[in-house]
């Protein structure tokens, strides 16, 4: 494989709340980030406005120009058209439908520009820098609002045909299960992320079950999240350890399903609600270690990310050289 | 890569009913085959006796000596351990635990041997010789008996850490459903495979419902299969019209969940029951249309595999050629 000069590359997270820019440089030093608001109900161009006002900020803070730049990735949830660069649809980003986003941050900043999911990014970068380095097959799983995917095989990213491949949160586990935000019903989505467990919890607090939850967020129901849940269920609350265990037995399930699909060496469960910890991967594991084969259930690990929020930004960067040496090896 | 010098190899399928041996020339030439039954209820060391009888007759009707073999594959279902040569469970050889079947093989036969799944050597057939030739993604199911999976990656097969990878058959779609032959429950091999429908047929036929089915088999509802079902639906019985409908709308589910997670080029449905065609693919495809994504929905083709039988064969005999290669290139 051909040797490839390495400049740093700028990273840009667009998330449904938040947008983070931060230059890497290709070590993997995080440079200081820049960071707003997404408003994603302002509509495209209005966010991709802001999406570059935070890329200058974060070029300015490494006292760089973008034209020192080895490249840009722009990590996002969503169903993406890595090849074409272009968003169809984000369950973060409401009114987005084929917005061709790489090519118009290319054309702004002047950088050669990378589209890429943002959990096939975190599995890239868990990959590169994180619990997952050097290994040859590994699951990324984030669980949060929503639950995501990467999948990495041979020490590569697995992106698929069109590069929207590891939409794991899409699985569907109960095939007559509540309707999920995709459309379909049953997703593991639906059943086992942050999302799920505090509808759940609001749904029951509301027919009227007792818990310490509804006192957690002084009677607003609408502030119930799977960390207030985690924070009750700590304290012993019985309908939020009711919650979270289901939670967890279906995110086993989930698992299962990937242990016997892909025999992983590890999996990495990331995003918000992985920070529960043991409370949610201990049942999960005891769920696989029932429901898949002995073999691959021996031999996987199912552990928590440690680079957090970095392994997006971090897997990001390396995607952008990843993409340079594919080029330089043509 | 080095160009490796190609003889002819011996693949050989071992199944749960009959084992067929047959000589493979590096173009995919089949030379006749030799088969017997499995007998496995007889146990490990008696089926292993007929595997070597049925391989040294299919090497003399190839007018060989096995000097003169460039290597040897054994397909078989179950749980192989492929790095160290061992089939460690099989749903199709009830008694055999842990087999070293490689070592056995390689010793008896005086050739190097190796283990292959008989679901991934059928990927690995369709992809060298089939309709997937020279595709990057691609998945094989197969549904007979039971439901078995290959995957192939950036043209090459898809082994895992263990060589246990794509037990796609053992995906959770119902997290709650009946119990599965593998210890789990609501597997797609437990809902949709030829077993499933022939079980739920003899169900509902003791519980009184009329039916065609019973007739074709003269009473002996032992004899249901799936065969038998698809005679009865084309003849419109609305019993077997209703089981073959059920059974592809989870097929549908099973692939939909390939389409989120793979983002595949094709899909390559075989095995038995996939004779049944349209009645069986045309609604499992409006389930993947109604409940994947959008943009991998329209990407995937999901076809009827054309070499039947033979993919294992010949993909066996690939799985010979492409560890040579990978030897020469270490």
């Amino acid at each position: 494989m051909k040797q490839v000069s390495q400049r740093s590359v700028l990273a840009v997270d667009l998330g449904g709340t938040k947008i983070v820019a931060a230059v890497v440089t290709p070590t993997g030093k995080i440079l200081p980030r820049s960071s707003c608001l997404t408003l994603a109900d302002k509509g495209p161009a209005a966010v991709i406005d802001r999406l570059i006002s935070v890329a200058d900020i974060a070029v300015d803070r490494a006292k760089l120009k973008t034209a020192d730049l080895d490249g840009v990735a722009i990590a996002a949830a969503g169903i993406l058209d890595t090849a074409r660069g272009v968003v169809t649809t984000s369950p973060n980003l409401p009114r987005w439908r084929n917005v061709h986003l790489r090519d118009i941050v290319a054309e702004r900043l002047n950088v050669a520009t990378c589209l890429v999911n943002d959990a096939s990014a975190a599995a890239l970068g868990e990959h590169r820098f994180g619990v997952g380095k050097g290994l040859a097959n590994l699951i990324y799983l984030t669980v949060s609002t929503g639950i995501g995917g990467g999948i990495m095989v041979d020490g590569k990213l697995y992106e698929g045909t069109d590069g929207c491949a590891g939409e794991l949160g899409h699985m569907i586990i109960e095939a007559t299960g509540p309707k999920c935000n995709c459309g379909s019903y049953g997703c593991l989505e639906v059943l086992a992320s942050g999302t799920a467990m505090a509808r759940e919890a609001v749904s029951r607090i509301r027919d009227g079950e007792a818990s310490v939850v509804a006192q957690l967020v002084d009677g607003v129901l609408d502030n119930v999240t799977a960390k207030i849940l985690a924070t009750a269920a700590r304290r012993g609350d019985l309908l939020a350890c009711q919650i979270v265990h289901q939670s967890a037995t279906y995110l086993g399930i989930g698992l299962a399903n990937l242990v016997n699909i892909f025999n992983p060496q590890i999996i990495i469960v990331g995003g918000g609600v992985s920070r529960m910890g043991g409370m949610l991967l201990k049942p999960a594991r005891e769920v696989v270690k029932k429901r898949a084969f002995r073999l691959p259930a021996q031999t996987v690990q199912i552990i928590k990310s440690r680079l957090g929020h970095d392994a997006g930004i971090l897997g990001a960067a390396a995607y952008v050289y990843e993409q340079k040496l594919e080029e330089a090896a043509r």
